[in-house]
């Protein structure tokens, strides 16, 4: 056999490794203090009341939920999406929601159903590490998005994380969703509005969905620009590989056909189990969760401001699980890492790979979803250490 | 907003709702006599065992069974698949292993891995018609794989389902394995081996698995050019959504940076719940699903032979749940099925779509899974009545 890397298709050469994800795999030993995976608290997870849904989607309709469903989601779950999503701002149908694998999968079915080869992408600089890994099987060229205008004109669509992004933990502002829509407007480009943090808000006001505003203008979703995309997997559990994506009829369809080529549909009992779980006390779950992520991030916050050096800044979540930093210009976050590790044990993010176009090398991602606030303090004084001495090194230098 | 259509990817155009899907949602209806969908029984579904299993699961080891896992598969499921693959005549190890969504999302992984636009793929005649949905979105051109070697040269892979296919239910013997293998070292193509159906055999002998066969002459699966498919969907449930890979690791290591882009990973909990069923009488699990479709296959055989008229010749499967039905030379099998719905209230799938190229028309395909043996007597003489009223309506026309 000759070797299989000649065998593969085009778009395999922007198909890569991520050193990160090899990195990260080294961080489950136990001495390390990391801030690396922006996974949810497992000690947050409806373990019981999942267990409990499991038994009586099987006890009173086993046959119906370990048997294949449709493509779209079970009914029962996407009326309850809908409605949800209709109370929030977004009037829409069951018939707007299709229930996919995580919002993983529905970057995966966006970028096959909007992307040839070639078309421009804007992301924010930085983005969502998946959504580029989502994206680059379908060989986009990225710009980064400007709200001034720059660069807009011939993109397909935008791509944005616009509540607690992953990995700035920003907020966009109303102004600038609203200005996004204007651009949106003028260039004729759709709008994937990533809403996967949106339910953890623990401090400041609702900014209204993208989804939502430009319903209000265009008089409806059917007759906007914009797809959003959610998910259970910060609010309920990520193992269910439950998400979903609400959008005009005319691309849910297509992406339905997608779904259906890509691996038929959802799991059926875990969608079932997830209805009952979400029926019941879901509001209670969330305030339960933004509780938890507020005293971490708080905890986060104040060690920074207690341990950081001259120099280093960072970002002040209102939501999510990540803050973002920027380091002195010249120090380099994947250098520092591995630093990190060796000296003091430390791990966490860098930020290169969150960007899609001219990395700024000197920035990394921290998330406080899964230390202790002590844990945090600890952590942040060890990671400071590190930059510290390495400012010291530069100054010598 | 302008028309979407106007902004979907030019693969788009590949992807089409198939009228089939649209009928077989009007099947639902009580009165209609479906040898159409080609699911499983699922009065044999395990459901208790899977009821204990997500008890267990969730019980002792709730907090993993409800996170993130790696994108390869749990380990013990792994370990599993490869130890019993090797048992059958595969030796792999779990590094050869990637879970996926089913097969389904295998297919898709694979269009992925292997296509670029106007690459040719080997395909039997008729084919399944998932996979063709699966590759369809990677624009490949389709030609008849055809073992004298025509049409061959310059394939990227030849796609078979060789035991009990869907649709033909038809079981290739070794000697034409054999001679596939030549022909695709003699090509040089990958051969992609559908397994979804092989371990329900209910009638004569064991055929080795292609990739048993590659092996067997290559010195093992990692010098071999075979990708096995295989499935849970027909052996434990379709909607825990979960299958295998089995490759050399070259493949895997792609397809598994494929699939952390497209869903990140299969269900956790899912996983740990298979592992746990499998784990335990799974051989006698399918001994009893043997002789339940054993049992129906032989009242679809003599219904056939009782009812249908001269001229109308069928398969004789030795496992799995389909027969292919060719009926006389311009009878359309679509057309055939609007009168068999409207007249005598029972359903089957029309051959046409499962042609990627030269479709024959005047084929049909019945799936005997789901109707009692019973049912299926009576479903047949319906089916022949129709058939048989359209052949004397051509005598007389």
């Amino acid at each position: 056999m000759t070797a299989w890397e000649d065998r593969f298709s085009d778009r395999m050469g922007r198909v890569r490794a991520s050193e990160i994800r090899e990195l990260l795999k080294l961080l489950d030993q136990p001495d390390i203090l990391s801030f690396a995976g922006g996974i949810p608290d497992p000690s947050l997870f409806p373990v019981e009341e999942m267990a409990a849904a499991y038994a009586e989607a099987l006890a009173t309709s086993g046959e119906q939920a370990l048997q294949y469903s449709v493509t779209e989601g079970i009914e029962p779950l996407r009326v309850w999406i809908a409605e949800r999503m209709a109370r929030a701002g977004a009037p829409c149908e069951p018939a707007n929601i299709l229930i996919t694998a995580g919002s993983q999968q529905a970057l995966d079915l966006l970028g096959k159903l909007f992307l040839s080869p070639g078309d421009k992408v804007l992301v924010e600089r930085p983005t969502y590490m998946g959504a580029l890994g989502a994206f680059n099987a379908y060989e986009p060229a990225y710009a980064a998005l400007d709200l001034s205008g720059r660069d807009a004109e011939g993109a397909r669509f935008a791509y944005v994380v616009p509540d607690f992004a992953n990995p700035t933990g920003r907020t966009m502002t109303r102004a600038e969703r609203e200005t996004l829509l204007d651009l949106a407007e003028a260039h004729g480009f759709a709008i994937i509005e990533d809403g996967a943090y949106r339910d953890l808000r623990f401090a400041g006001e609702d900014e209204p969905s993208i989804i939502g505003l430009d319903a209000a203008r265009s008089g409806g979703i059917e007759a906007g620009r914009t797809i959003f995309c959610g998910t259970f997997s910060k609010t309920v559990s990520p193992a269910l590989r439950l998400g979903w994506v609400c959008a005009p009829r005319a691309v849910i369809e297509k992406l339905t056909l997608l779904k259906q080529g890509a691996d038929l549909h959802a799991s059926t009992i875990n969608q079932m189990a997830a209805w009952k779980v979400v029926s019941e006390g879901h509001e209670q779950r969330l305030g339960m969760l933004r509780a938890r992520y507020r005293e971490h991030s708080e905890a986060m916050q104040t060690a920074l401001s207690r341990h950081m050096p001259l120099g280093v800044r960072w970002t002040t979540p209102q939501g999510g699980m990540f803050v973002w930093l920027e380091l002195p210009q010249g120090m380099d976050g994947a250098r520092l890492l591995e630093a990190a590790l060796a000296e003091e044990r430390v791990a966490f993010v860098p930020g290169a790979p969150f960007h899609a176009t001219d990395a700024a090398a000197n920035t990394i991602r921290l998330s406080y979803s899964l230390p202790s606030p002590d844990d945090i303090d600890e952590g942040v004084r060890r990671l400071a250490r590190v930059i510290d001495s390495r400012m010291a090194h530069a100054r010598v230098g």
